[in-house]
């Protein structure tokens, strides 16, 4: 079987675990059975592996994310890279095309899109398995995954069936209504659209030929940036008349929102925090390496990272994204390839940010042409190469960076680095990259 | 008149803001006409010099406590510094020996006793005033200052009065009666003790003779961390006859707890933070230099700060004590007599510091054992000596320190540093101090 799944998301309802470059799949949030933690991503792929050895996985996600990708689940499954953000539908022919032209699935062959971010328990991924089956055999274009609704929810697409069967057809589909009709469609027997669906190769492509005029790998990609941003639901599910839907009576979360989350969690605190023996239902989730102290809360979702700390009522936290897009946008964490990067003090003219590179990894071969740089190194050993000067370089090691000059730095073992950036102009655009 | 300033306080239910090194009393947290931030200290200090430009203000306090002293209110303050920490009647007895022996002060002259942390109006200092002038002329021992209660509380000292005159003997003291005993003293007319008194210094010098055997100063200082530790109301107050009480009737809030600090306020928001629109009666200190996102919160008080993060009820604040003890004790940030210190990030192996220097100051000339240390310049201008050896630097000048070597730097201008120290054992115990 072929699944593609789509690992896209902008993340600002999960702030500060997740900003516009750290997408909230990737958050390291589900304790697993050895008491580590695991993201989305991984939980996901790990489940899908699980349920069927043999399958064939595609992640369809933007090119920002090839590195924590690989970070979190290695390089071994290929990737669909968008050139740039634009919605679902441009995302799923994208990758139709790349299933054919790239990894040879024939055009008759099925294939299940399904998103990265749903809560779900191991049945989920007999019926995705279904939906594929049906999409091979089955007479209809397109296989939808219904969910039992609980409220009549304004954003989900709501499927009304033709009767109450376990495989049935649709009626119809309405992408994301308003309250009143919602409750409308629920009293008719609707479904929400569980974003996962089934159809065979040659329907994604003939979407695309529909739509946008080509249905090929090469020229989707090249053009990506100026195909209309819209969804598949809008673009493609509201308008076709021949679905089938599969009924899902297990175990699914939307993990979109903070208060949606933390009901996933296994513990009350992620992270360094006490909770007084008065609160109640609140959660925890603090990456910053100082403590958080929580007296007398209920109902409360704290989140602190580098980026900043969020302080919410669970309810409320479906409503922060307007906040957010109010906050300061720089980024303090980032994961990279090469392992992640903390800014510590931002000042004026300065910049001083701890560096982890993983064993084997190095960062690129750069230069900068406004600020000089300095490496003391924390831990570790490796080697930096400074303008083609190779040097291997240990603890309290420090290596100068005067602006011009090519840097790169080598981790034999995980390194520790705090890089001080000085100059009056310091900016991520500064940044000039060669061959190594 | 003669007014010792009482700055003592452990200040945990203020937490992060304050800590076992930095109390309640010196956090920057009212705002003044000209937009920028005073402590209690500065404010109080402030207040009692606009209030009698003539009076003689000394203040006791823990010797940790002198480079903050100095950095917010000058030098040219008398200290009388209790070598530890031995509560009120101590502190009270070793002041009234320090105004004596090393002040001048004459037995007959009367003294007023303050403590450093209610938020008063101007009104509070002419009542302070009359404390010292009834001490001086009556034939009274004490004077207190007595505030009407608000409520049956459990943490204050209970003056029930002869009448309800505004200046009349005073028939029986209570320290902290339980809540029903409280109540009784209110219904009775009771005041609270606001924590002012007064009398003649010869007072508090027979008081240290009755109870310790001795009021010398030199004595007290050198035994006093023998003494008992007890406070001045149930050693003394409680058992004194002779005593007059000022009713006050003007605005007085202590600032113990989060909760009275927030009433205090001018703004919601101190720092970086964002509220929501359905935020009501909520209060952000943020220190740190990310943002802080409140969704929808009531009644709560945030605070951040480089050693942690409370997120409050505001009722609940009172009782954070136990909870603040149970948190990791390291302190990230602290003010030093030449400047301040705060750790960016604390690593095994590794503690990255940033130090701000202040202009004309320099650190102790110092070593470590056991421990490299390396200096890099973020701005500045200043003058590093190692082993004797002075060098100038200025921004991005790195200085090498390896363990063992004797280092001090002095600030031209305004100097912050980046210290990274490196070794397999970092402690604030491993330093020898010498002279310079």
């Amino acid at each position: 079987m072929n699944i593609v799944l789509l690992s896209g998301g902008s993340g600002k309802r999960l702030w500060p675990l997740s900003n516009h470059v750290r997408s909230k799949q990737f958050i390291k949030i589900f304790r697993k059975a050895d008491g580590s933690y695991e993201s989305m991503l991984q939980r996901m792929y790990r489940q899908i592996l699980q349920a069927d050895p043999g399958v064939s996985v595609t992640i369809a996600a933007p090119k920002e994310q090839v590195s924590v990708i690989h970070n979190q689940i290695g390089d071994g499954v290929p990737l669909c890279l968008e050139p740039c953000r634009r919605d679902t539908f441009p995302a799923v022919v994208l990758a139709s095309a790349f299933l054919h032209d790239q990894q040879g699935v024939s055009a008759e062959d099925a294939v299940v899109f399904c998103p990265v971010d749903p809560y779900v328990e191991p049945e989920y991924f007999l019926t995705l398995k279904e939906l594929g089956n049906l999409a091979a055999i089955g007479d209809e274009s397109l296989v939808l995954l219904g969910i039992e609704p609980d409220y009549p929810s304004e954003k989900y697409g709501y499927i009304i069936p033709e009767g109450s069967g376990e495989r049935v057809g649709v009626r119809m589909f309405k992408e994301k209504p308003g309250r009143k009709e919602a409750e409308g469609y629920i009293r008719q027997g609707a479904l929400w659209n569980g974003g996962a669906f089934a159809f065979r190769l040659g329907y994604g492509l003939k979407k695309a030929q529909e739509r946008i005029g080509f249905s090929d790998y090469e020229t989707l990609s090249r053009k990506y940036g100026e195909l209309e941003k819209t969804s598949f639901d809008y673009a493609v599910v509201e308008k076709e008349k021949s679905i089938q839907v599969v009924r899902f009576r297990g175990y699914w979360k939307d993990l979109g929102t903070w208060n949606t989350l933390t009901e996933t969690m296994s513990e009350y605190v992620m992270g360094d925090a006490v909770l007084s023996s008065r609160c109640q239902n609140v959660h925890v989730v603090n990456s910053l390496d100082i403590p958080v102290l929580c007296m007398g809360l209920k109902n409360a979702v704290v989140a602190a990272g580098p980026d900043g700390i969020l302080v919410s009522d669970k309810e409320e936290s479906s409503y922060m994204k307007p906040y957010v897009e109010e906050l300061d946008k720089q980024v303090r964490y980032a994961e990279k390839s090469w392992g992640s990067y903390h800014v510590l003090d931002a000042g004026v003219g300065s910049l001083t940010v701890k560096v982890t590179l993983n064993a084997g990894r190095r960062m690129n071969y750069h230069s900068h042409e406004r600020r000089d740089e300095v490496w003391i190194v924390l831990s570790g050993k490796g080697a930096a190469v400074v303008d083609g000067a190779k040097q291997i370089v240990y603890t309290g090691d420090i290596v100068k960076l005067p602006a011009g000059c090519k840097h790169t730095i080598v981790a034999e073992t995980t390194l520790q680095v705090i890089e001080i950036q000085l100059g009056e102009e310091i900016s991520i655009q500064d940044k000039k990259k060669f061959n190594f």
